[in-house]
């Protein structure tokens, strides 16, 4: 930590100081900002030249900050060099690096040059853009450009401002599903009354993000009203259409009210991919709302290979993809979509005497505040304009178009590799993996306690990962034991999931920095980790 | 708008380029961030430079920028320096410039060097700190500074890490009142069932922010369960605690179930504050829940002399204030202290098998995203961390003193004018003033249409400020004139509001670039536009 008190403060005569004219004093003086806006600069472009000599996973202690830091805010001011030496000291060490080209985990948080200056022009201005008055830029630009990336990923015009739709930018794509829920609920409550609230039906799939039931959770919707489609390895993990049908049958004749349904293309687990036109015609026989999660996979869209993922979206009634995973804007941006806006103003409007403004009363403008969660609301279009005119759409493609390749490239060197299986088909940039059970079987000739390898039929056992792992068997035990002994090298860093009883490991190629030369030495990195593991299988195991 | 294809890109080998090693076309490449990030400072050191040369509120017409941009995305890419030319030429112009010292809108939004700085580190690490694993030094310092700022506050200890409690970063007090209201709701719920929601019932003042009534029906909160106490002139607008106890009595006498209470210091308005004490006794009476919004002016407590303010706040079990409204911090960073953290872990928690570690499972570290509406969260503690350490405690208590005591040099200039009056008596660095109705009333002799000059009893009218001035009479109609005047004139930018049937003009102090000569300046606008308009009022009104 460094030393206190390098700037002594003026007691005696504070006040006259600041309220008067030493405008060096003033914490927005334009010349200290750019010095140590200059500074800061540096710091972080020297960050992203050293990134890699990182372990990509943090390898601190729980607590391990408390030890470092004062226990209480200091009293006099302190000098940006010594904070900038203690966030390399003691922050850097407790970050899991994101942006480096050796972080496979997850789903990327794409940074870019562009997506970076955007954030510090928003910053910069720092405008509170509730209304269209509060700053005209920041909702005309917002509106501008959502109509550019949705022309961009050819939705229907229903979905565009210059359809009679609309998009809006918003923090994460938690709140958009909490924003189109909402709406939904409200729409069916405006003609059943809300004493019915509890009788509301949502729909998803046993892949579908848990966002969705956390927004459900606080839309007041009956917990036992919560269905959960289960999936199969066979379909890929996607939602069974006629499944749906029999689940909506049987509450309706139950009584209850179908409002809604979540459909997701690119899944966190495996990218699996839901069949968005059949499902939207049994929505559609119901009068539910749909709103279809792309918040991975929407970005490669805008290739028109890839565009058919999507396919179907015309018959959902929003649609939304994170800006902030893998299309090069930094975290938060979330990019949503309704064909009926009113629907959301009509649950997310206020209309306060201090907000009134004869813009408003003209109709003319939008108030994002009426489209969101909350009222305050940052200039996020600047970042995601500055990506779109930074790279230009035909170099946005090469850059996604990169990453699935260099996915490609790995499932390559897995299917090559008899030791290993790709588990799902790859989608986009995302490769499902693991140590095959024959490979495990033939490092071990012995199990003990009557342990199946491999897969188990009860693909909804929910309790806790170490005693699944017991349950799972040898093969799901060695492959978390590569995906630990990986990570805590920190080498590399990759996530796992379990689908259909199986653990794999996720390979998600998206990271800006990574370049073909990573993956190929991630790939020796899993070989050699494999290699250590599988033959420290005992022969014969009799624990 | 500028030129497109500055750069030719090379379509035949895009793909070999991207994902080989031409580091300089990699959109994350560290010396072009450099080059790119140094010139994007300059130009928002030259903004603040020259920021009084804007008209602070801007001027423009509902879709100006759809003239000037073009309609679609553009294909190849386009130069930082095209496009920091069309922020300067196009979106500056629809930018109202809330860092302008010449702003005394709404409230602050003060930015800082300090705080810029702290964004820019979160946004160049670009971490998804959802849980501790995902980043621990993005959980960790978020909950050692909050412990700090909580101290700082002399908030009670039961609040703080250190005590049982603990703070977390949200977005905006929006998000803030919707988590504790959903953990108010559902800790009631699991004891009467869940569908018993539609008897449960919130409360609030006629000043609170709309922001809860707009929880409540996100919550699924019946809308006529949505309780508002009147507030009156003559107690400067704060709720009473004996009509609040009424209003609950008759509930639970009709069988519904009182749960949240929402309590302001510095309500929007008039900076009013609600009696913490007394109306948590009542609360606590019904085994309800007490959020306290201190959104504006919880920053100034950090001083000793302010700390009264929130006397009693020992009583509710969450406190929030916007560190970015009054306290240096960029937009956005509300922060959020409740006594009891498993209250909103308990409905707000998701664990899905993606997300699952060792560290979580530890129970020894604190997993944010359990806190909050979203799962992914950017690191916002970073700038809080650098606002305290750039200025420590007592210089932040130093600036704020000097907004405040600004804001006595203006109601001092009001009170001296015999025009004008100061509508109720100032709290913080808010005046709220009107041209008197003497005053108004000597510049026009006769009215017509039976108008009363004036207040007006009917405080919940709700119709349109069209209508409203009508009715109001000729007082509010010169007060809206005034503003309206002064608004487009661009020298200064100052809000409205009515209370208890009084139009009002708020000057709210507080921007980091407001220096006493600027009030001084203020002022003279002010008088100058009321000159005029007071001149201007015919002596005999006939319309």
């Amino acid at each position: 930590m460094g030393s206190f008190g390098d700037f002594e403060f003026p007691q005696n005569n504070a006040l006259l100081n600041i309220a008067g004219n030493s405008s060096n004093d003033n914490p927005l003086d334009p010349e200290e900002f750019r010095r140590q806006g200059h500074m800061v600069i540096d710091f972080i472009a020297d960050y992203y030249k050293n990134i890699e000599k990182y372990p990509v996973l943090s390898q601190v202690e729980p607590g391990y900050l408390k030890k470092r830091l004062p226990t209480s805010a200091p009293f006099y001011p302190e000098s940006i060099e010594t904070i900038l030496g203690d966030v390399q000291d003691h922050i850097v060490p407790g970050i899991t690096h994101w942006q480096s080209p050796n972080y496979f985990a997850y789903f990327p948080s794409s940074g870019s040059i562009a997506g970076f200056l955007g954030e510090m022009l928003a910053t910069g201005f720092n405008v509170v853009g509730f209304n269209w008055m509060s700053s005209p830029a920041a909702t005309e630009l917002e509106s501008i450009v959502m109509d550019w990336l949705g022309q961009m990923l050819r939705l229907p015009k229903s979905f565009l401002f210059s359809g009679n739709g609309g998009g809006v930018l918003q923090g994460t794509t938690c709140e958009a599903i909490l924003c189109t829920l909402v709406a939904a609920r409200d729409r069916t409550l405006r003609i059943i009354g809300n004493d019915n609230i509890g009788k509301l039906v949502v729909y998803c799939s046993d892949q579908t993000h848990c966002a969705f039931k956390k927004a459900a959770q606080i839309a007041g919707i009956n917990p036992n009203n919560f269905r959960v489609i289960p999936t199969t390895l066979s379909s890929s993990f996607s939602m069974c259409p006629k499944a749906l049908r029999n689940t909506i049958t049987a509450d309706v004749e139950a009584g209850l009210v179908p409002i809604f349904l979540l459909a997701t293309v690119g899944t966190t687990s495996t990218t699996a991919v839901d069949p968005l036109g059949p499902l939207c015609d049994v929505a559609k026989d119901y009068g539910m709302w749909v709103h279809v999660d792309a918040a991975y996979a929407g970005s490669i869209c805008i290739c028109p290979e890839f565009r058919h993922f999507i396919d179907g979206v015309e018959g959902a009634d929003s649609f939304s993809f994170n800006a902030h995973k893998w299309f090069f804007t930094t975290l938060d941006c979330c990019c949503l979509w309704v064909k009926d806006p009113s629907a959301l103003t009509q649950s997310l409007s206020t209309d306060p005497e201090y907000l009134k403004n004869k813009a408003t009363e003209s109709k003319q403008v939008v108030d994002y505040k009426d489209w969101q969660l909350a009222l305050s609301r940052r200039f996020r279009s600047l970042k995601l304009w500055l990506v779109l005119r930074s790279y230009g759409v035909e170099k946005l493609r090469g850059f996604l178009r990169s990453h699935v390749k260099m996915a490609k490239v790995f499932q390559g060197f897995v299917e090559a590799d008899n030791r290993f299986e790709v588990v799902v088909p790859r989608n986009f940039a995302n490769v499902c993996f693991r140590i095959s059970p024959s490979a495990v079987m033939s490092s071990s000739t012995k199990i003990s306690n009557g342990v199946i390898l491999g897969e188990i039929t009860n693909s909804n056992d929910i309790s806790s990962p170490r005693t699944k792992i017991t349950k799972m068997g040898l093969v799901n035990e060695v492959n978390q034991k590569l995906m630990e002994s990986i990570n805590g090298s920190g080498g590399i860093y990759m996530t796992h999931s379990i689908v259909g009883g199986i653990y794999l490991l996720r390979f998600a190629v998206g990271a800006t920095l990574t370049q073909e030369s990573h993956v190929i030495e991630a790939w020796n990195v899993v070989k050699q980790h494999a290699h250590a593991i599988l033959n420290s299988i005992p022969t014969t195991q009799s624990q």
